[in-house]
């Protein structure tokens, strides 16, 4: 595990301080075809709580049914932050159900469209510092099927003020994304129980 | 994502029925060099709480500051389920700092002995189907280095009782116990902000 050690090179000549350099914002990618990809993203996230950061969670996936036990728990957790001041506060925003700062609930029977919408959304949020930490769900398929500009995207990441940290999930992360990202994590699968006709458990798929 | 189709073959001629199938107990691997492993497993351990498991997490490191994010947001979950009856108990124990259900806290210079008193007691309560969900962080290391013996590990795991779930990090998992898991995953990385010299974010890394 990471000692603060750099592996390759040694410190930059950047003229930043070790604190400074503690404190840069970080575009994250989990990607493969591995499982753990979100997972990792949802326990990433219990550290920013812990550091009191705000959190937002954009679920670029159709049927939110997969993460039940994540949104429990976090919105359990920023129950525990608005009770008792620890931790940070959490949003959870769900495609699927139609995107709660959205006042009408339509059928979202064109997934593109509010795919844009939630882009939209988080990058009006980016720009304005809105969040601390930004969990941005199986947001790659939206990228892979063209619904939203790769560029655009990268281009509102590359642009986004102060020290917000962004983690983005899914297979398949475009080539231009990979080389903004600071960190890039592939899952990739040894083992898995359904290859032996095995049903998903419940308390470990969901 | 899984949608419960088997990826390979066809529904085994086990004689369960899916209701069944669903109620297997898994050991799972996270494993490899990259980033992700104990994150996802705490990831995990959310989801479990979310379906009232009883969790125990045991940290086979000698420190235990990386994890403090994990630790105090899985201890407010904890919290929350004795104060509202939602999700499931978290029990929380360190190598590093003397495993908690041991009296005298020395200064845990013999790490082998304490990593082997570690595992003893999680096969006691894994023959004691004390807990549902097992989170056993940065198990790898002792058995790479030969303080505990793979093969009485295999055999505990493999004899354990009921529907016990195990979920096992680290780099370097031996093969055997590879072979004896249901789910493994291994982590690769594919990018790293230290190889750039870069020092770990507060809030991303602990």
């Amino acid at each position: 595990m990471p000692k603060g050690v750099p592996e390759r090179g040694s410190i930059p000549d950047d003229g930043l301080t070790t604190r400074q350099r503690r404190q840069q914002p970080v575009l994250a990618i989990h990607t493969g075809t591995g499982k753990g990809k979100s997972t990792a993203a949802f326990g990433m996230a219990m550290r920013a709580w812990n550091q009191g950061f705000d959190i937002g969670v954009f679920q670029f996936v159709k049927s939110a049914k997969w993460r039940v036990g994540e949104e429990t728990a976090l919105r359990a957790l920023g129950d525990a932050h608005l009770a008792s001041g620890i931790g940070g506060p959490v949003e959870w925003h769900k495609m699927g159900e139609g995107w709660s700062w959205i006042r009408k609930h339509g059928d979202d029977a064109d997934h593109a469209e509010a795919a844009r919408e939630g882009w939209a959304e988080i990058a009006r949020r980016l720009a304005s510092e809105r969040h601390r930490f930004y969990l941005l769900d199986e947001f790659t398929y939206p990228l892979k099927w063209g619904w939203i500009e790769v560029s655009e995207v990268v281009e509102a990441l590359r642009a986004r003020p102060g020290n917000q940290h962004v983690v983005i999930t899914g297979r398949d992360a475009p080539p231009e994304l990979i080389a903004a990202a600071d960190l890039v994590t592939e899952m990739t699968k040894i083992k898995h129980p359904m290859d032996a006709g095995r049903k998903g458990q419940r308390g470990i798929e969901w």
